[in-house]
């Protein structure tokens, strides 16, 4: 099923190369969308602005939105691409977030990777 | 279709009855959902206990429950009444909560509120 | 906080206004995600074009995406105009889907004037 | 955090065993929720049985509840034992369901597994 909604004036490696750069995106929005929300306990302890509204509702917004473009691209909706460009600004916008209030903690660092990772996919995906 | 799957040995009214309370418990389940995650940012905003890893989490677990709840009447699952029965004490742990630090605040009573609102309607549906 | 968040350059009955669209929005994408996701156990049971992955996949495209909305605005997240614009196209495309398939059937034709109401209303946000 | 929250009465490397369990059966639930979500459409195609609405809405209800239980982990909340426990029922009356269906199909076979998998992780989170 995949193979045919994808095939069009393709070959079988590309076909196969596109389904593993959907697969990854999936994989990276995923990951994206349980460490944005693993890391909001963990902010609130910390306090002060790591505690902040804005930053917790960034990680928050990151969260649903990685949640939502996986979930497209897991039912090969055609508005995954339009979905995969916006969720890339969010994922960069909580990148930035989280590097701005890092300071050397590994959570953090590790939080703005994996938005980073995220964003490349998704803009990846919106292009497909 | 939901009349065929609620109706073995019961009425037309007894039916009608039934529904209209599945409705209204998914209603109940949906606007507390919501209200948990709007009241994130405000408490956020006032700081404090309000602010803490204990408060934001039982209102982002109240507001993912009551949402699964939601979906699992809104498609009729045989596994509602029990997850119901789970919800219920969500709400109630998240209601007491937020009567615990209410001090007038009217959002925060609007938010016990509608947690108990949920709670008595989800322990009515894991009975039926 | 909702006040301060929307209030530059605008007086109180303008703030007024545009929460009451705001939550109009969060109201009308709330329902249409639960009548897209009640309607697919319907249409399943239907058979035929109904059934097929086609109609039940933008069903199921059409509640994720009014989710993942009525979240990023009850959230107040500076992304939801962009979002609302997507949700729009998604909702359209669902409500032309039901009419197509509607043939009279009034929870067809009740599910494409609920998805409608949440694409203007969408559309409404987009540009606030 | 983690380390705190978990920490009374036990020591480190039970601690660590226990942070791996749990990390573990979010994988678990994680996977299986995209996985019965991928089937959908897959189902649907193939027509018959596998498109009625009992099986679609059974993998529906595993997807929305393996999500709603990796959430609840992941946010370390007390309510998670009870939801595994629902979860673990629901993963194996998917499970079943595939089974029933899978007539040596792969996929069907592959989503079979991920469920009994997926209901292993969580009856031994349940009673952690």
């Amino acid at each position: 099923m995949a193979d045919e909604k994808l095939s069009f004036g393709i070959n079988d490696s590309q076909l196969e190369y596109a389904n593993s750069v959907l697969q990854e995106c999936i994989d990276n929005c995923t990951e994206c969308s349980r460490m944005c929300l693993q890391l909001i306990p963990y902010c609130l302890d910390m306090g002060g602005e790591h505690a902040s509204s804005e930053h917790i509702g960034t990680l928050q917004v990151c969260s649903i939105m990685c949640e939502a473009c996986a979930k497209l691209m897991t039912l090969e909706s055609e508005f995954h691409h339009d979905l995969c460009r916006l969720c890339a600004q969010i994922c960069i916008t909580c990148a930035i977030d989280c590097e701005r209030l890092a300071d050397d903690n590994p959570l953090m660092i590790d939080c703005a990777e994996i938005c980073r990772k995220a964003a490349e996919s998704c803009e990846r995906m919106s292009a497909h």
